[in-house]
Parts: structure tokens; C-alpha cells; sequence
């Protein structure tokens, strides 16, 4: 039978939709995704095996429930870089930092609720909102891409939001919010009801400035997520993680499938995080080449969004996609996320990042003529 | 802060709530979760982690997002065993058959929809629902467990529900439905509006009878549900899948997480498919033993539920769970469901099977003295 997903009794909402993603085109050169471009090292890759083969050996059995080593491993790791002591109590992991959200929002959104972004952002917020039943607000946000946190706050007040997110760095612009920000944001939330405040840090190792951790202390409906696709350079192993007090940890337990996190995943993330100190050295050299980027298209003459991510918003073009594909035509995938004027480019290699910027320098050129 | 749950802003029917898990007790006889009891052989073992080697070295990049390779390999598993041929268009996988069940019901049930299943049954059916904020109707099972199909015919035509669960073989009852008693309730079900069955297979491969695939036929509204965590003995994998019509496979890609199954649960649960008919012949001798405890159990005087599953229903007892604890005294964990007069068994290898006999017999002595 030649039927399609309107033959189908889906929900109303998903009529006439498309899933959610980037473009897999095989191309020499993807900076699209905002992937790590550096493979990770032999020395860890064999670390993974090894743990895989120990875990591979009681696969008969369920996962660790509640992945214990795992989480505190987590913890340690951001006590060491986030300047703030975390327990395993305070952490809790998912498939991916998608999954974390998702868990939030069945917790603290859902049917009858709603969820506050400041758009442009990440994309996912609104989409996993709209597969929670969460009612989605699109918030304010200055033309140069930052908070405008008088706006947002009275957004806030508007509509009280039960759950409120906040990106930083935002993604897809790279701006960082400042913690002033975070603050009377939070301090917005609760006047207006008592809402969660989700500060996704998915990409905060890249920052210039420091992580928003402290701010738990005394905050019990703050919660910070994060990820290991970046900074981590395993956008394949799926492993998104949160810290919060422990009532938020207990919360998202209620709504979490059990065994959700598979022995074969909570093995390799263990593998990774013995090699922190590694990984996070290509961390440097992704910012030194995300600063080069900023400096380089704004050389070109092109307008460049500040950037403490590592990827970088340039602009403007009167049609985004259409430059989009005259780069793609050189042989460079970057992505168009749908901001009017704008496209943006992962960093890279210092060898990707040139043939991006040689290729946009030429397209910058044809458009100029 | 000493805060708990119900002290954040979480959605009201989630208060007072415990989450969802048999407890993970340290015994010398694990016979609670349905586990597989034979751990992976090493050959196995050894090509997990060759293939994990494999994805770990682009673990920087995301996963193939529409896992091609995996469902193409599914397809072709299903094919070979289920009499009915399946091609990727039909197959979708995730992380767990929980994942599966969240999607479906994220995609055709959700607010201000609702669900049946036929209890006792699988009893994240019914979680799985309240997550996604799916209504949930408890439909009719006769005395002995098996489906009535006129009664459950009839709650289909009086609830009118989006999504029907039929469990074959049943959990945690091991009791088969028939096909004839699915295409009945199929056909009440698109009487009553166009809905969604779900069978869900988890157990299929230990059954005396054959997979209900083959009615996917010319039944856009059918989906069979699957699972690796009971036949390929790798519950710490967390891979479910499905067969349906293409629609649906593509109507559940407007819900799932993008990226959902990392690189590291594709490679293994490739290197798995490999390796099938070494796992099978594990199913035949945990058959054998399943219809060993039947036989020893009802030798025993005990009432027994007739079971298709790697698991086994037996009774009656007056306080199920004193009869839980004497088991456990023993060194053997079993599961009480909470069905009343009833302990569930899940079939281990001949020596734990013979330790839980023996256990048994000593507690209903004890009982009977």
C-alpha cells in the first residue's frame, strides 16, 4: 500500500512535519554540526575497547540502573573545571543531552505547561517541548544576538513559563550569557511562579568565560546541562549529563525509562573521561582556530557574531541559502540554520578551516562583482 | 538545602511517585528481570569490540542518524525468522523496546489521547503512557490470564483508544494471544476509529508458536515490537526495534531524538546480528528449561501459568510477597509483579533453575506444614 505518514492517525501537530536534521552529504570538508574535527587519540580508542570487552562479557545482564561509577565520574569532572563542588547525587546522565531535556520536560513541562526560549537558539528546545506536549514561547533577543534580559524578563512575567531555557554559549549565534543574566532571569522565573531554569552549557569547555556552575548553590530549580559530543569529540557515543540539587537528580528518575543508558555506552564515556586532560587540549587549539575564524571573515568584510563557541555565526547575506550552496559547491558543508542573513561554520582543522575560508573569500568575491 | 521532590514545581501526577525498577539485589541466583542467563560467548565478545575499535576511531562524528546498516541487518533477521519479508523501509531501532513504546505513543498517542492494554500486563505499557501524557485504560484479562477477546473487543469499542499493547507472549504471565484473537481486536480497534495496535514481542523467540509479523500484511495500523535484550541475550545493549508499514517507521522519525542510537550501540548490536544462530540455540535450552519448571513447579502442587515465555507465572499464594522474601532467604531472587496469588520466575541455567526449585519446595512445605 502506497500510504504516507497524513494516512496514518498521528497527532495533529506532526501533520505536514518534517524530522528534525542537518543534511548527511558527503562532502570533503563538513563543518555543519559542530562536530570536534580531531578523532580521538589510539591511545583511548584501545581504553574503550578494552572497557567495552569487560562490559561486552555481562551483557546478558541489564545496565547499572543508576549508573553510579559513571556519574561520579561525571562529578568529578566538574568539580575539577567548574569551580564548584558536585556530588554524585548533584548528576545525572542520558542519551545525549537531548535525552536529559527531554526528562526535564516530562518532569517539569508536559501538557498544560510551557517552555520559554530566546530565539534564535537551539532548535531542539522547541521540538522536544512540542514531543512533551510542552507549550512553546519564542523570547526576545537583541538584534547583535545577545539577552536582553530586561525583555526576556518581561517576557517571563508575561507568560509565566514553567520551564525556562537559557543557551550559553547560545548556539547557533556563540554568544555567552553573562551570570548577571542568569540571575535576574532565574530571580524573574521564580516572582512570576516557581519555574525550572535550564542553563544548557552544551558547549561552555569553548568559553571564554567560566561555566555557570556556581550559581546552584542555594538555586534548587536551576539546572545546567551538558554534554560530551564537544568538548569530548564523541558526538557518536550519545552521552548528555546534568547537574542540579539532588531533588532535581531524584525527579527526572520518575520519568527516565529504566536501563535507559546501555553498559556498552556508560563503559566508553568511563574510557573518555580517564582521558580529560587530552581531550580538553584539543579544546585549545578548536578556540584558537574558532578566534581565527571570527578574525579572518571579519577581514573578508563579512559581519561576524562575537563567538565563545566553537563554531561562528557570519553574515549577512541577503539569501543565506543560496551562499550556503555556492560554499557547498567548493566543497564545504557549513549550516543554515534559518537566521535571516546569516549561516554558520564549525571550527575545524586549521586545514578545514582554510579551504572554508578560501572558499567563502571566493563567494564573498562572486557576490561583491 | 534538605529539599525533596514534591518541594519542586514537577507535574502533579508525578508526586508521591517512586520510579519504576525491580530492586538490584547482590544473590547468588538472579531469576527476576528475565535476563538471558548465558553471558555472550567469547568469540562474540571478541567481535564487539573490533567493531567498537571500528566506531570508536570516528566516535567524534555523529552517528548515522537513520542507522542504515542496523536495520537493514534487523530486517533481514526478521526476515529469515519470522516468515514474513521485511525490508529496512519497515524496521526502526532504539534504545530499548521502551524507547520504541515512547515513540509510538509520543507520535499517535499523547495529550488527549489514550491507551489500552490488557492487565496484568507489561507494566511499562502503562508508564510509558503517563510519561508522554497518554491516557491510560486498563482492559479486561480472564481468570487464567489469556485475552478475552469479546470483553477486550468490547473496551476497544467503548473507550475507543488511539493505541491498543497486546503483549505475546504476555508479561509477566507468559501467556500467547493467538493470531486470530490480534486481528479481532484489530478489527474492533479501526472500528472504533483508526487506531494503532501494538504487539509487543519482546519474548517472541522462546514462544511454541510462530511470530505475528506476517499480519503486518495489509495492516498499515499493525506494528510488531522487538527487543535483543531476551533472545540475544545483551539486556545491557538496550536495543529494541520494530516492523510496521513504512509510514510508520517515518511518522516515529518526527519524534525521535535526532541522533538517538550512538555509533557504539549500532557496532554492537551489528557484531550481535552476526553471531544469531549461535544465540538461538541458547533459546532452545532456555525453552527446555522454561517447560522443566512448568512441569517441576506443577509436580510440586503449585498452580502454573502456561508459558511462551523465557519466564514463568506460578501460584497460588496468599501473601505473595512473604513468599518472595522465603525465596530470597534461599540465595534465589524472583519478581513479585504485585499480580495477586502470583511470583514470576525468569528461566536461569539448569543449576539456578534447580537452586530455585529446591527453594521453592522447602517454602511451600513450610507453607503447607
Amino acid at each position: 500500500m502506497n500510504l504516507g505518514i497524513d494516512d496514518l492517525p498521528v497527532r495533529d501537530e506532526l501533520r505536514g512535519k518534517s524530522p528534525y536534521g542537518a543534511p548527511q552529504l558527503d562532502v570533503p570538508v563538513r563543518l555543519n554540526t559542530n562536530e570536534n574535527p580531531y578523532p580521538l587519540p589510539e591511545p583511548l580508542v584501545e581504553r574503550i575497547t578494552e572497557r567495552v570487552r569487560e562490559a561486552a562479557r555481562d551483557l546478558n545482564r541489564y545496565p547499572d540502573r543508576d549508573a553510579v561509577q559513571l556519574r561520579t565520574e561525571l562529578a568529578k569532572y566538574l568539580t575539577k573545571t567548574g569551580h564548584h563542588p558536585v556530588g554524585i547525587e548533584n548528576v545525572w546522565a542520558a542519551n545525549g543531552s537531548n535525552e536529559v531535556i527531554q526528562q526535564l520536560l516530562q518532569t517539569f513541562g508536559g501538557p498544560g505547561r510551557t517552555a520559554i526560549g530566546f530565539e534564535p537558539s537551539y532548535s531542539m528546545h522547541a521540538l522536544i517541548s512540542r514531543g512533551t506536549g510542552t507549550g512553546w514561547i519564542s523570547g526576545p533577543r537583541n538584534a547583535d544576538f545577545t539577552l536582553d534580559v530586561e525583555a526576556a524578563s518581561a517576557a517571563v512575567a508575561e507568560h509565566k513559563p514553567d520551564v525556562v531555557f537559557i543557551t550559553t554559549p547560545n548556539n547557533p549565534t556563540g554568544t555567552a550569557v553573562p551570570a548577571e543574566t542568569v540571575l535576574a532571569l532565574y530571580e524573574a522565573a521564580q516572582a512570576a511562579k516557581p519555574s525550572m531554569v535550564v542553563v544548557d552549557e552544551a558547549y561552555i569547555e569553548f568559553s571564554h568565560g567560566a561555566s555557570l556552575l556556581p550559581l546552584l548553590e542555594g538555586r534548587p530549580n536551576l539546572v545546567v546541562s551538558r554534554t560530551m559530543s564537544k568538548a569530548f569529540g564523541a558526538a557518536g557515543l550519545r552521552l548528555g549529563y546534568l547537574a542540579a540539587h539532588p531533588a532535581v537528580v531524584d525527579a527526572v528518575q520518575l520519568v527516565r525509562l529504566p536501563y535507559h543508558l546501555s553498559a556498552i555506552t556508560q563503559a566508553t564515556a568511563l574510557a573518555a573521561l580517564e582521558h580529560t586532560d587530552t581531550l580538553l587540549k584539543y579544546v585549545e587549539q578548536l578556540k584558537a582556530e574558532r578566534d581565527r575564524l571570527v578574525a579572518e571573515l571579519r577581514a573578508a568584510g563579512l559581519d561576524v557574531t562575537e563567538s565563545d563557541a566553537n563554531f561562528v555565526q557570519f553574515g549577512r547575506f541577503e539569501d543565506p541559502h543560496a551562499v550556503w550552496q555556492r560554499i557547498l559547491d567548493r566543497g564545504v558543508l557549513v549550516r543554515d540554520n534559518g537566521v535571516p542573513g546569516f549561516l554558520r561554520v564549525s571550527a575545524g582543522t586549521p586545514e578545514e578551516n582554510d579551504a572554508f575560508l578560501d572558499a567563502v573569500r571566493e563567494v564573498k568575491k562572486e557576490l561583491d562583482a
